[in-house]
């Protein structure tokens, strides 16, 4: 039983639409890295400490859990917090700012930003795949921007040990249960803004996991079958029927 | 001293023409092979023992080493002879017809009959270059036709790497030598045709080792200042103002 159902205030209508995204079973720091990616990723946006402790009560996070992941949020760099009044106010520091925002094109584009022309590109030694790359073996990467030295051919499609490569068993069964996890949340008219951001809170999150596993390529070098395009496109759909609350009314 | 010179029936304008190419410096083997190639490449062509011997002569090859170069021609299956009166006919087997007619468009084209889409083909483990492939690592081949289920990219250019493995530095500097000695070549007008048969078996000969040894990639992915084409215009140069002649008359 996932701890939201000790929240008093949401609504039965919340509960059914956030049960498919299993409330209670996902990483307390990397959901609170959502929360403030979600609702306060512009300089100067912070998060009131009661307002964050309610979406994480809402989303099956006990409080002591939060005060941790906290803790080592704002020693890892990512968040800083200030007394304010009986209580504190969060908000990401500059370098969670920058990560926040390097990450946010891959999970909220409508289309996946994705250099169309992509290239293998081999070394005469050994080669490391560098950001946006795919290692397909030590001398080989899949590159979009091969570097100089290395011998380049564009690729017009992959076969099936480089899909392989691109996605994991892992991954693709994951987008797969995503998309049948996404499918079955059905958002309510109503809601508090509490609720929304907590909805939100726990869509972003779960398609976060693969839309940053995913590598930034053209479809075609997918595995047949792949889900993720499918997620994205209920991502989106569902964050379109659920605006972003004001982070002071939650 | 060249075995040449023991050749009385040589004009001095033969022996001016032919000293860049160096009579007397060749593989026997290779250069029987040659002659057949370029006088008695048809189906049916023969020549006379007494012919051969006359060529081989001019070229600086001696008659004791014609004869063990023919007997393992022959032990390999390349030449066949029969007895005529007191002497012998040659001509190539069909299997030593069909190796030359292969090798001749490398040798005699006065373009380079070349691919002009190439890809770099990467596979999941070893691949080993087939025919026309070239092995730039153990897992990849430059290739013309990918083989199935390899990693394909079209090529543009190839940096330095690439270029020194298509081309070692000793075939750059036989080409850059070979340049130098056919420049060096000045057909003179009258020559009998005993004479222009030697001086075409030692220019296509020398060409012959370039030639082969080059692989069939467009020019633009051998290095700066590779010399083979050059020498591929002043071979075409050379045999035009060297008309084949016929074998009877030699």
């Amino acid at each position: 039983m996932s701890a939201t159902a000790e929240a008093p205030d949401l609504t039965p209508e919340f509960h059914a639409a956030a049960a498919p995204l299993r409330p209670g079973d996902h990483r307390v720091w990397s959901l609170i890295v959502t929360v403030f990616g979600d609702l306060a990723r512009a300089e100067g946006a912070q998060i009131d400490g009661a307002a964050l402790g309610r979406i994480m009560e809402a989303v099956g996070v006990r409080p002591e859990a939060m005060r941790v992941a906290l803790h080592r949020l704002r020693k890892e760099g990512w968040i800083e917090s200030r007394k304010a009044g009986r209580g504190a106010v969060h908000a990401l520091t500059a370098e969670g700012r920058a990560q926040s925002e390097a990450a946010a094109p891959r999970i909220y584009a409508a289309r996946p930003e994705v250099p169309e022309r992509w290239f293998l590109a081999v070394g005469e030694g050994a080669v490391e795949a560098g950001a946006g790359e795919v290692q397909l073996a030590g001398n080989v990467v899949l590159s979009a921007v091969p570097a100089a030295g290395l011998a380049a051919g564009e690729v017009a499609e992959v076969p099936g040990w480089v899909k392989a490569t691109l996605c994991s068993g892992a991954l693709f069964d994951e987008a797969a249960a995503l998309e049948r996890a996404l499918g079955a949340v059905k958002p309510p008219k109503r809601l508090a803004p509490l609720e929304v951001a907590a909805l939100r809170a726990l869509v972003v999150h779960s398609w976060r996991r693969v839309a940053l596993r995913t590598p930034a390529v053209p479809a075609r070098f997918m595995p047949e079958g792949w889900a993720g395009e499918r997620c994205r496109a209920l991502v989106v759909a569902l964050l379109t029927a659920l605006p972003r609350p004001e982070v002071g009314q939650i």
